[in-house]
């Protein structure tokens, strides 16, 4: 009994710690905790291959809490075990019971969710948006694979959290990928926020539902050391064979297990204070003598290998014509036009071929994005994942790859980009250097109408555009290149990167702007044409209007400058110089709802408060099909000449 | 056999016009669409009780098309049937085969994916976006249900989109509703756009998926008429027996049925044209001779009832002073504080008994949104519906209950809206009367750290406010009430309103700064001090940090005002107008990241070009934990005394 008793010793003083802290926080949910406390004893002090001294050393087996708000119970064992923690090298130590009583105070790391980003390595992944930590599971599973090394990833997820569609998306994931390196371990403590959960939540039904995903299912009692122990073995032992199944773990567990006071009803994420607490404590006392719980024997945390993945050098990528020539593909050059979508898979394989920690993923889209040129080329197919039809799976997929040392670019349509913000969300606050391309941006798709087409994606990734992280990396770049040469220098310049970018790329062809001789930049705009009447400032597709837009004006008289504006953030200073050579007149040009570019434009413009005057051109109406680029531009009133109509109404001026 | 030839006849005629259609427009999908000829026939021609003059009557069958890139084929059916269609009373008349051949016209009504607001009623919902539909149809089931309509709702999903975790949060809601007026049908055809669909998307897969998840799974041959007949009725039979299982359709069918040249790999979204259409249609023609296709026998379309929804008026809901004395909260007002989302509950309650239409949908979060007040009112309970922990499901059955009559509100924290971007954005294309309100909004919630917290959410809905659909509606009011008398005049009005709102609530309990007699409006604000020197623009959470700083401002001789900017889209001449009587100096705040409010104000001013400086406070780094709404918005740079820093370095001003 003394592997058993040990671990109820230490479940018993961590759930007496989770209470403590929460009480002392005057928030969190110790209940939750209270249900992992054997799990989490047996996986922390026995099961895992870590070092507390070392807790992201990338062979370490790694533990993805997606139930993030169970939290309490995985602090308290840190800070029993001396897992290191600190923001900076200065503030690095062993987490201590008093970093544990500091719980959400706003100078601890010891943050209301996981938060790895805060200080707090043992974590790989931003959590508590539920639903998403399978994913970040598998994609730290893909990363060890393609590093061949030899780890594990336990992911606890809980059962009212298994209603998110994500985990099933993940679930479907890690059969294609026979990704026997992830454990997940279903928590299954009957109690969610607001009532019980689902009867199609149960352990019985999980497991009926795992099974018919293809898993091995270990039912346990979430709350017996050797129970567990033995489903984890059974999961280590699958994991080099095969020929055997995946496993998954449905834990039955107790809310609030060990204090009866706690349990049922109206205790989530409710910490017990004064008497409530000494209430909670003593019950847990007392549970200690009725399972003889005593630190009888000494556990001892698996030991990891201690590898760590080959760093290749990464080499200077080829040049677009360079990769053009190479990939049989120097036609182009002639034509004078080519979509950007179609550069950035050009861009995507030169790139994989000289950064071995970009992979690329894919959601049933790779022809249309041309990610396909990276998933076609034998040398980089092993590093192409396809995800199908399954966005939040993707970018969360992504989240940990990129906590797993990749570089990953995940492309789509734009406009099925939007179906996992919140996953693309909690990859920016993980820290995660994340890629993410969308094809088919703006209106310019035209045929198949406004359910494929990205219009409010300016504006969301552009509020990530206007913030910083703690490492001091901005939330978003966003990219909007007009053409070939750009789309590809972008594309290699994310890479250089170390954060995350949002890339909107074109259906249409689009002709050259620039050459060879063109250098972008992070943050960067291009001059393409120098007038002195109006400014006029452009992204993407709405270079090529404006430029048809050019000649219109200029037969009438007006002398306009064009500002190929292809990223935000931007240098707003420049852009008011520009603004100040030509009258202090401005027009946004942009095929997207508002909130975007002009409304960025507008900001630095009122900010300066000089007088500039700016108008803003964007999508004011509900799209729909329309048979070609040109039809559905001048439907949103997007077309040369409205843009040149609106120019000439800016100047006060009508028309010759 | 004349059923079956009859059907055979009808399947390929659908087909043959589906390719003529898509080869006329140049895009779409004629082979997914051939892959659905003989379940669409047999629905549409047969078992489905409706009437093609009157598609939208509330009593007829429905369909939803969730592979939304499959409806040639619908087109085909509704061309041929005379479904009556046109944008407005005048282009009122029966689809014509004319019709059909301007899809993805831009006149056209016959849009590149199901679109009702274009003038298309046979369908309820924009789909196309993969994913969705059968949660629509889960909400049209619901509507139906509460208004005693005998109908059913069948919901064709594409074997590949069923790797959607949001189809799978749609079969758990079903279940749990035991909505047995809704049969899903699954399109296994093999191919999806870029490759096979995974074994986990194969038949055998779903159907032993559906049988975990409770379902009774009918796997038949997709292109065999009396199978197909056979299972529909089996589902027709079962609607009605509350002993009966839920029952699925898995059908097996053929991409490209009927012609082989179009079969296999390479044929998605890709219409044949030239040589390769005339071979497909040949194609065709020998195969109505090798099925023996003969229109013999004259089908029927089911009948529908006819029956309309009762009508119950609407009544005037009580006042908030009113509805809190009637629920016992009385003592509320001598506190003078409460917080916005507690108003809001009190103001669903008292709408939900004041208008029958209004239904409520929750997240596992109504003890924190307080959408509980609705449902633990008895009389109101039938109209609440519990979603569980998968807000995919919840907003898209919202679009679904919208289409069915009623006025869903959707509540769960802000920061898990994001979750049904796609599925809100899809419901605002459908025509949706859909309310979203996020609790728990910006960075007051403190404790729980940013995986709670609400921070692009204002860009993104920001971006529909400034957009209008073809129905005259603006995409989105974006509703920021900063106290429990606005929030509460707020949730009623967005009942008057018939188009999308999201109103953002806070979690922390504010000081009324309103009273029985303040009147509000969708585009409103308040000027709540009236100043010369400074225009302090503010929503929610913020118009109370704002009142602080007006404080530390008035002990410097600064003389602000201050608007509390309740509602995106806003008057902006008023503000303006503000702003004159202010030195031209205008100050926002607003406790989320930028391209938010402050970039809407800046927008205007900007506009303007009469100089004005516009100067915006947001979140310009990630937050973190912290204890209290007071240490957060410190942390954030939003406290009382940055805001008055930050105006006084506005007027060059130092502190005395």
């Amino acid at each position: 009994m003394s592997f058993d008793s040990t671990i109820q010793a230490k479940a018993i003083d961590l759930t007496k710690l989770s209470y403590e802290m929460t009480a002392e926080a005057g928030s969190g949910h110790p209940t939750t905790a209270a249900s992992l406390a054997h799990l989490i004893s047996v996986l922390m002090y026995s099961h895992m291959r870590y070092e507390p001294a070392n807790p992201s050393h990338p062979s370490s087996d790694r533990l993805v809490l997606s139930e993030g708000h169970a939290v309490p119970i995985v602090y308290a064992a840190c800070a029993d075990l001396g897992v290191m923690i600190g923001r900076s090298k200065e503030e690095w130590h062993p987490m201590t019971r008093e970093d544990a009583m500091s719980l959400r105070e706003l100078d601890s790391v010891v943050d209301g969710h996981p938060n790895p980003i805060e200080g707090f390595p043992f974590f790989d992944t931003a959590t508590g948006s539920l639903g998403q930590g399978l994913s970040h599971a598998a994609g730290l599973a893909l990363a060890a694979r393609l590093d061949d090394l030899d780890k594990r990833i336990f992911c606890i997820i809980g059962d009212g959290e298994s209603r998110e569609g994500n985990i099933w998306e993940a679930i479907d994931f890690i059969k294609d990928e026979a990704l026997t390196a992830v454990c997940p371990i279903f928590n299954c403590n009957v109690f969610a926020q607001s009532g019980k959960v689902s009867h199609q939540q149960s352990a019985e039904v999980l497991q009926a539902k795992l099974e018919a995903y293809g898993f091995k299912v270990l039912r346990i009692d979430g709350h017996n050391p050797a129970a567990i122990q033995e489903a984890l073995s059974e999961h280590a032992r699958n994991q080099h064979n095969p020929e055997a199944d995946l496993v998954a773990i449905v834990a039955k567990t107790t809310k609030g297990w060990g204090s009866p006071s706690q349990q049922g009803m109206g205790h989530h994420g409710k910490p017990a204070e004064g008497d409530e607490l000494a209430e909670a404590l003593s019950e847990l006392d007392a549970k200690a003598k009725e399972v003889g719980a005593a630190e009888d024997t000494k556990l001892k945390i698996g030991m990891m290998t201690g590898k760590k993945p080959d760093a290749e050098p990464r080499k200077q990528p080829m040049s677009f014509e360079a990769a053009l020539k190479e990939f049989g593909l120097e036609k182009v050059l002639q034509k004078g036009q080519y979509a950007t979508r179609r550069a950035y898979g050009v861009a995507l394989r030169a790139l994989g071929h000289a950064d071995h920690r970009v992979v690329a993923l894919d959601a049933d889209v790779q022809n249309s994005t041309f990610a396909e040129m990276f998933a076609d080329d034998e040398a980089l197919a092993n590093r192409f994942f396809r995800c199908r039809i399954a966005e939040q799976n993707m970018f969360a997929v992504a989240a940990g790859l990129s906590a797993g040392g990749k570089v990953p670019y995940c492309s789509t349509f734009a406009k099925f980009v939007v179906r996992g913000y919140d996953q693309i969300e909690m990859a920016i606050n993980s820290g995660s250097d994340l890629k993410v391309v969308g094809s088919h941006a703006g209106v310019s798709l035209a045929a198949d109408g406004p359910s494929q087409m990205s219009l409010p994606d300016v504006a969301w990734f552009g509020a990530f555009s206007q913030m910083t992280r703690p490492d001091g990396v901005p939330g978003c770049y966003v990219l909007q290149p007009s053409d070939a040469y750009s789309a590809y220098a972008l594309t290699l310049l994310m890479a250089d990167h170390p954060g995350p970018c949002y890339m909107r790329t074109l259906r249409p062809d689009t002709e050259f702007l620039y050459g060879p001789n063109d250098t972008f930049t992070l943050g960067g705009h291009e001059v393409l044409s120098e007038g002195r009447d109006l400014l006029i400032v452009a992204s993407g597709y709405m270079v090529h209007e404006a430029n048809k837009a050019l000649d219109i004006l200029d037969s009438q008289g007006v002398d306009a400058t064009l500002v190929d504006l292809y990223s935000l953030p931007f240098d707003g200073e420049a852009i008011m110089d520009l603004a100040n050579d030509n009258g202090g007149n401005i027009l946004t040009l942009e095929d997207n709802y508002g909130h975007g570019i002009g409304a960025a434009v507008a900001s630095v413009a009122a900010e300066d408060g000089s007088g500039f005057t700016v108008e803003q051109m964007f999508v004011r109406n509900l799209p729909k099909s329309a048979r070609t680029p040109e039809a559905i531009t001048d439907y949103v009133g997007l077309s040369p000449e409205h843009i040149a109509g609106r120019a000439m109404a800016m100047l006060e001026l009508t028309a010759a």
